[in-house]
């Protein structure tokens, strides 16, 4: 009954999962664990009471000792071994993104059509948010009438010199993309970054961004991207509806009086932020699995649309014009599970 | 040296004003009144210990009991009122807009360029808000860092039936445009309305608007405008900088635990929420007026720029484009007032 | 109709309050000041426009010049001061205390009853504030059902070094004595002073204090007094009801997210935290000596009533125990004004 | 390596922790449960893959399948219970109270002190709130200074109508006695409790309640205790110091604009409130009882020492009196652990 798992890439955020994993909830545990660089992958197996170390990713999908993989190596390697889990017809957990293009992860998606049956998760984590869910639940439950506009804000207090401009898409907003058709249930059919006066902290980088997005149904989105704002790590979102608005609360936990101010505190980054979100995120993947379950988070297809919208609002920042954008149609795989 | 005052217009806004003019600071009060309904006049001026109803605006400016003016009246005849004042060398406040086209304006700027003296005000009320000073205190001071990116709402509960798309702009968002140029200390350069999903409650009515601006320095402001939006009535603004963020805070002056939530109440209209910014406004252009100073609130220069702007949105409004923003060379007589 | 002022202690709350009264709502204007410093009686005449300084206080209130009096000077002058004033059947705004005994208070109660009409109003500014009038509001609008009980903190950053032990209550807590009888509607039959933990920072003082109080009708108050509490100036009070509560709100205009926080600036002293309760509690006034209308404020009686409750504070504050209160039947004069 | 857990009692709370341990943390699993209504028992363990219901909770201790006890039975059972698990040797989590009595509670640690060992933990939750955490935190860390003062309340919505006045104390604000000794790491030598107005809305019982605590260092704590305040569920504290304060924020993940209000919404009850930090502590508990440590949360001192205390207000809520409590000394078996 308990799930034995392997994971591939084994960097700060495979350890991250890592420590969720083994002994975490109805007894899943790590077996195995592979990484490029083989000294890590032993000195992280050694730290676990049941794991080893396996030389390549390949020869962990195909051990008969792992019933399930996840995989948090690095942006390129997604593909193959994600391709390897649906072949071996294992469940496969992939932090985002799915694959780095759109063709790979539209690859992903055809052999899991062809395979008949859904083995993918995509690690958009925010659908997991306590935060976030009140804030979907408040909307479907008709609190605010329906949806008319977005105002979003994504921050990152610093990001390290090797980060481009580009990457403020595609590895900062994406989060924005997925969680932006989960919680308003629509397709985003065009997306436009502008491009503000440039902060002076962040170097040659392009900061912030605000990236416009059009949902399929004409709500508006509007989000501000800025990766090197110092104060702290913030994500807001509010939800302007007919009749009134929702957003996220300020996540601090206690209010302090001092020197001169009434405060929050904010955290340093997206770890502390988001740690709840990623215990419930693989507690409930591993539900589903132990279960023999499709996976109930965001599916390959997600992870596929989401690179398409960020392809568009890449080409949109390179151009400096709206791109409209058109996903072909969803196979029926992919159909939101109802009751029979 | 108490300052006696004729009002032009004695309509909502007008009777508010006289309110805070008649027995005002400084020993303000209000002599005479005049409105293009007379039995309106009549009925206003009946109620005020000092005041007469004069049968028209022109006899008002032109009368030697008068020594300022206030023009609260339909915003077409705003142009022959304040030229009459300017004419006459009298002090006059002017509700905005200072007039509904931009030509009317530059005629107004022109002639007090003429005059060689600065003697007309713009009733551009937010920038005396306690509130709106607080966060241009904060922007001015370096609390955040360069200002990069300002967010806002412009909320009303509801409009009245005769409400058109057009007055998003000309009426509600004018408030913002006027606000941008003050708080940050720059010309709007550009302006592009787009429209979101169509709320249900507003008829055939384009409501909300997401308005964007660019500022001469790159600043760039999204503004959503919602006019039907029930809940009550709101502003909000959050100017995003290079270290951190100010934004207004909920202005709720009580917190209130009741029926499975913890509220701030919120007040319906524009007249709650911004009753002390017209105390100040008032109180602070009488001041200047005794003391026979230039005023030193919005000038009819910045009138002038605010409905250029407002056009400009307008346009693109009916276009759907961005429209780029030229202001003519500021007269002098509009500096900035320094210190020798 | 314009209101000649005299001010009795041009100190720092009496040349605030002159700044508030000449040239003030309702054309008053401040024509003579008398101070225990005649030098600085001369200065601040100087300094305004239609003020003459007069040897003593008591040559003010007999002056012809003068039509209502402010009492700003040091406490125990206050009773020979109002004394005169009504004695002369001149209006007076006397600072709080009313005065420093409850049996000078007493005295004075006597002498307005004798005098037939009501001519002595108290500067007990909260009932000013508009947060605390919404706090009244709701408790007397229902929102909160029946009140039961009350917790509230006075907090100040620090005190002079010659602030003693008794003055957290004679000067600081005698505005939540006043408050809460005005707030609930109930006298407060029974006051119990403890001692808790006393802070480093205060030297021999004990601060700070936990003050309770026992309403008439069994509502019972808890009150935080720290007089030197380092990080700001601020006010809480919450009133918890039979079906929710209601508390004064963060009173912050804005919010900043700087240096890993997200905060609301704090007043630095009760000026900057009151200054509004001021301007209205002169205007409310000057309205009413205008109109020649009793005063509606804090009443003699008003400041007699906090001062034995102070006293008895103090009598609980130096045995330790619990000091039951009793104030005599209260003089029709001072029965709540009805419809008739 | 899976830890094989027994429950005793599995009504509600039973039935919450049962959902938390099966498939749990750590491949916790229920293997046994019991209850005084045999059905319930044999309906619960039929839902459970793993689980028989037993005839009595001595059995299910005795079991070799057993390796670890929950106690969630009635309270007057929990004394035999616990002394049994002791006497086998077997780590047992006991829900509060760890008894009914203090001298249950007493002889509960002599056999602990006896046993030479710690096998106790009792179920006092507030230590593992993430919010509670924090205040502690910022206490410890000093951001505050030295603390003071505290302001707690403990608000329900309603009690059942078997709930008494004695339960304030014993089953309500116990959950505050624990959580001052923990957060202020000092005892309570001191309890006195006030009986203010009485609510309309809980028939005879009184409520609310105001108690007051007196720490060993001097810190004075004031609890509103109200149990029918009908708005929801709500605990609030705040901790003032020597140079600010810190509280509980409020925990609303969202906030909604609707209906003239800006509101976050209430808990209904302690079980949506506190689940999160049921899962903490019973994650935690599983760690150490699988790591073979003692329990690092609450000891059965510490269920003592609340008892004790507990019983003492009671005594004041009886008499009306100050009670003064002397703990008798601890024995070295719960000394803290420090760092060898």
């Amino acid at each position: 009954m308990a799930l034995d798992v392997g994971v591939i890439g084994v960097g700060m955020i495979g350890q991250e999962h890592i420590r969720r994993l083994d002994g975490g909830p109805g007894g899943s545990r790590v077996v195995a664990v592979a990484d490029a660089d083989a000294e890590r992958a032993a000195s992280v197996a050694e730290r676990l009471p049941a794991a080893k170390a396996l030389p390549t990713g390949e020869e962990l999908i195909a051990s008969d000792a792992v019933d399930a993989v996840v995989v948090t190596s690095w942006g390129p390697t997604h593909e193959p071994y994600v391709l390897a889990c649906i072949a071996a017809g294992k469940p496969v957990f992939c932090e985002k993104p799915l694959a780095t293009t759109q063709d790979a992860c539209r690859r992903i998606v055809a052999a899991e059509v062809a395979a008949g049956r859904r083995l993918v998760q995509v690690g958009f984590n925010r659908r997991y948010d306590p935060a976030h869910r009140a804030l979907k639940q408040a909307v479907d439950g008709g609190a605010i009438g329906a949806p008319l506009l977005v105002h979003g804000a994504h921050r990152n207090a610093s990001v390290p010199s090797h980060y481009t401009r580009d990457m403020s898409i595609a590895d900062t907003a994406i989060h924005e993309i997925d969680e932006l058709r989960w919680l308003l249930g629509q397709e985003i059919v065009a997306a436009h970054v502008l491009t503000p006066r440039k902060s002076s902290r962040g170097g040659e980088l392009q900061d912030p961004l605000l990236v416009l997005f059009e949902m399929a149904d004409g709500v508006l989105v509007d989000l501000e991207v800025s990766v090197n704002i110092h104060f702290g790590y913030e994500i807001r979102c509010e939800v302007t509806g007919e009749t009134g608005t929702v957003e996220l609360a300020d996540p601090a936990p206690v209010t302090i009086r001092r020197e001169g101010a009434v405060a929050g505190l904010v955290p340093a980054d997206w770890r502390e932020r988001f740690a709840l979100s990623y215990d419930i995120e693989l507690r409930e993947w591993i539900d589903t699995v132990v279960a023999a379950r499709p996976p109930a988070g965001p599916s390959a297809w997600d992870g596929y649309a989401a690179q398409v919208v960020a392809d568009a609002a890449l080409s949109s920042l390179h151009s400096g014009g709206r791109v409209p954008i058109e996903l072909p149609t969803r196979p029926g795989l992919y159909d939101p599970v109802t009751a029979p």
